[in-house]
């Protein structure tokens, strides 16, 4: 009953299968190797575009890069107040960014909406050189609390955005899950709508460590190479990178494990629903979030079932109902996040789901 | 009519006296003259304790350097909402903290609560090493909001921040007026209450350029002259930024200066009060903050009356009042800000008076 | 004839093994995991003391994060003017050290000599605050020319760093190649002979991407897990970090296949000494530095041997012998890096070794 | 017999009357004031082009935001090995530059060759991304050993700058000195020979602290305002810059000042070489640099001559001869500096040769 964090799942076969094929002979390091070079193409027929595109191996180096390419030191990010830049990235943006500011705004269900932009960007910006130039939105798809970005809602948010002179960022650790969730091509989802450069996670998904920044014009992306460089996330041996993304991508195993994902999470969400804890947003990609009675979730974690309890207070995202609490509370009750993976068994859903059912 | 900022008005007489008396002979520089040695005893002496004194050229300066000394690159410093740090440095303390982050909080009248500190630690903070560390709180005595910390008021705000392992920091800009309104000592204000560092604000209570960085801990200065240096503080004529705070301190001028000024600014706010425009927060510093029917606005900047509105929506800090607008806003009012100085004359006050009371 | 890097070998045969044997079930993310656990301690026993182990994807970043953990941003770090820090890192210490400086100092065949730090420090450094901090010495064992530092060579240069108040880095990239050839064991050559900090090295010895920063003394590794976190270097499926390094130090792996390594380096300097191509400084482990004539080189390049030419000018070290040219220089030689690896064949060193023998 | 730095003087007579004249009534703050104004009015003029400047109250800030601004963070900025930006701003240009390097280059008597610095180039770039791009040049006029550049070496420097794709800064710290031996208008020492960017020092020229950072193309100024707000060096009481330079400008006052100055170390220089203590380079500007035997050097000391020993070794610029020593060297000499400013008598002059010729 493992629902902590789709990081705690291994590697997708397939995706391990490649990393061992692409171990045969020399290549040529840094990324001038043939595999990397195809991967390259590859990506740009996914997008339709030419694109430029840059492997690292970690969700927050290829934000924390991404970021700092598109804002000053003096411009600011805004992003979601619940983001994983602006809270689990220990200030990686700000460090690469040399200094550059996040600024968090509240949303419904971890979405952002154009007139809590405009507010923010009335009340701390406008008057230089005196306040931070805002240089960039940040956009989480799928979001922190497991909702999906319609492609109206990113293209009116991109559209505010270069109104304003922002450029748009997409954190796509789990884009895998939103494009299996929409119906909709990733070209449409991303610059289509309007986005200038995404990070396009693959280790969530499935991969080992395998991350892109996508930048869907590539003269956009000047100098980013010695960004990655001097980050020291540059890999040596990075056929192994291109590797994993080949075969994450290949045969459209990426969309395969993720709806993998996501069918899990619906199936968690449709017991917890009947069993009369109904998730608290829509479960649109692989994260069921969902207030448990405090005696359940401990008769719960007795049993070995692993997830995390949201701790923060107020809760990460607006709550649709009030009156009720986290760990603690008056209300004995506790906010958790469920998340499945492409490692996800029905048989363990079950067993969570037998467990709640019998323990409430 | 000059009320837009303490920045307007020059230099106070017996300061730029100093500058002149200072010009005589020969000074070694970068800050190994015989004056600067006389002023960082002085002000050891002011503040009742071995201190370690730096001085700069701008309130920017000496906050960035502090906030900067106090929190690692990875840390985060909290502070109001509307603190000058946060709103008007662009970025400063981000880029000479090495990208350190600025959490701004609430608060009523400009003025930090502990239970919104607590709160704000609840949320941002705890889970290592994917959250930032809280490293500082910084408090401005006097607020952006005009308002005055008690002594009971900074300790109780210093001693949660101890506790939570921040150190504390009191942006000073106008440190006079607060001590000016205050029935208390510089010590009781600062250490006694818990502040750790201080910036000692001399440029808007009449200086020319010159702001104190001050360690009530010498030994927590240390490398603060690499610091300050590096950030291009050091200034090589130093003995002018010692002979300006000297004359500053002098025979109590700096508090006579300030007193002037919040004289000026009660003096505006009795007033408008009796105009049933009454000041929006208490007037215990060097400002005014009041709301103003659309039409007398332009009446009085018609008639050459300086000063700033507050463009911020909503405004700076909460309002005591709902129902009121901003400028261009439904109600027809907009909200202001009235800064007096050591230079405002009683006689402007009473023009612009008689033009509000005229025009209202 | 691939001897252009050891980065372009690929994964040694029971490192992979053990990323795939890593992949069974689930593990908690981030490192906090039993095999990463486990790692550490093995790590404590390999070094004959507790220390503290931080596991990243490359060598960069090893690096930068261990010099700016050591240095404060007005700090200098000295080291070889050749060294891989300096050179090729694109600035990597310079970024995560917050500005630090990268003192590079010259010295026979890549290594530092007492003497030259001395005048070092003598020139650059000592007027406070004008001056920065010389506050770490780095030293690559091996050597970017293919050398390695004697123990009592160490000794004296930590001895003197440490005299001086600065702490000692050891960039291990090709710490396995150095220890096998010396009759030494890694406690010897590291903080028994004054080294406070290692970054060692998994990936050219055979690894994918997996790097140490091992912290002799723990209490000195105090929040770098929060700057290896915000330099995006904290991996989330961190277990195969962890095997990787694990299946490089089990059973002497590491060594053995260094020691391969540097056998096939030796061939190849015996068999070019022996055509009177003396390679131009001791072969002391996997690189061989030789000047060959200019049509020797072209025919070598035509039939598909890979190498690099030095293109430095001067040379990267002090020559030993003047008058020899660098490619295009007037003496028609080029001077040319020979890297072994794990992968090295003798088949591909005598074919090597036939062109040069039927060309010259 | 005040010979220690320009830094000693005061201010110059005119300028501080400008100070106190410029104190009469209030002023907007933060440069938009209308003395401003006409000073960047002035500057255009002085210059015979439209420029862009930005005033700042030290040296170090204004050589640290103008390379920041000419180079990227992974960019390298040449200069001489003696350069104040290298030697004396403890990394002040690395931190304001994010990490960029400065890459000190030896040369005659304080002044950069176009030979030496493609030989830099050679050496140190070319390997994207593993090498920091070269982004600047910057060159000090007059040099820190007193010399000064002619028109055509600073075109030659210019133009294989801009050849490899690098900005031309000029340190102008002493500009007035060089202005004020060469034969030349501002203008053609600057832009009309390929200068960028010049630091303008009005300082050690006789201001109290005024800086100006001048941009020949004002469109690479952008956002040099957010740069230089966000270091802490906009001056809230810009008008106090302003006047200063104005009036160091006014009258051809900067020249006159510069020209006594030189004047005095010519007559220092003369004498010397009349005692057989010929300076070590040409004297250009308000420098002398002269080796002293020990004895004489003690003398001079116990008599109250102030002026540095160059603790350098090797001595700061490459010596004219051999067999020379600093201080404590085998030879009983040591070298010295002597630098004379706008307040320099000829009677500390005299007194100070009549001492060398009494003592020697």
């Amino acid at each position: 009953m493992e629902f902590a964090s789709d990081n705690a799942a291994g590697v997708a076969p397939a995706i391990l299968d490649a990393v061992v094929r692409a171990n045969a002979g020399f290549a040529i390091a840094y990324g001038d190797d043939a595999l990397t070079r195809r991967l390259e193409r590859r990506i740009s027929e996914l997008f339709e575009r030419d694109v430029a595109v840059f492997l690292v191996g970690t969700g927050t180096a290829a934000n924390a890069l991404a970021l700092a390419h598109l804002s000053p030191p003096w411009g600011a990010v805004l992003c979601h107040s619940e983001a994983h830049a602006i809270v689990h990235e220990c200030g990686a943006p700000e460090f690469f960014g040399g200094g550059l500011r996040l600024v968090g705004i509240e949303g419904e269900g971890g979405k952002l909406q154009p007139q809590a932009i405009l507010a923010a960007l009335d009340r701390h910006f406008g008057l230089r050189p005196h306040q931070m130039l805002p240089a960039a939105l940040s956009l989480t798809q799928a979001s922190e609390c497991g909702t999906v970005y319609r492609i109206d809602e990113i293209t009116a948010l991109a559209t505010l955005a270069h109104e304003r002179g922002m450029a748009v960022h997409m954190d796509g650790a789990r884009f895998a899950n939103a494009i299996a969730r929409l119906d909709a091509t990733p070209a449409e989802v991303t610059w289509r709508a309007g986005v200038d450069v995404l990070s396009f996670g693959a280790t969530k998904g499935g991969a080992l460590a395998a991350e892109a920044v996508v930048f869907f014009d590539p003269a956009r992306a000047e100098t980013m190479a010695e960004r990655r460089k001097r980050g020291g996330h540059l890999v040596s041996k990075h056929r192994f990178l291109a590797a994993q993304f080949e075969a994450f991508l290949a045969d459209n195993q990426w969309l395969k494990l993720a709806a993998h994902a996501n069918r899990m999470a619906d199936l968690l969400a449709a017991h917890l629903a009947s069993a009369k804890l109904k998730p608290v947003w829509p479960v649109e990609a692989n994260m069921v979030f969902v207030r448990l009675p405090q005696a359940l979730h401990e008769r719960l974690q007795a049993a070995g079932a692993h997830y995390y309890v949201i701790h923060a207070d107020p809760p990460p995202c607006t709550l649709p109902q009030a009156g009720e609490g986290r760990e603690g509370g008056t209300s004995g009750h506790v906010l958790v996040r469920l998340v499945t993976s492409f490692a996800t068994t029905e048989a363990s859903v079950e067993d969570f789901i037998s467990l709640v059912k019998s323990a409430y």
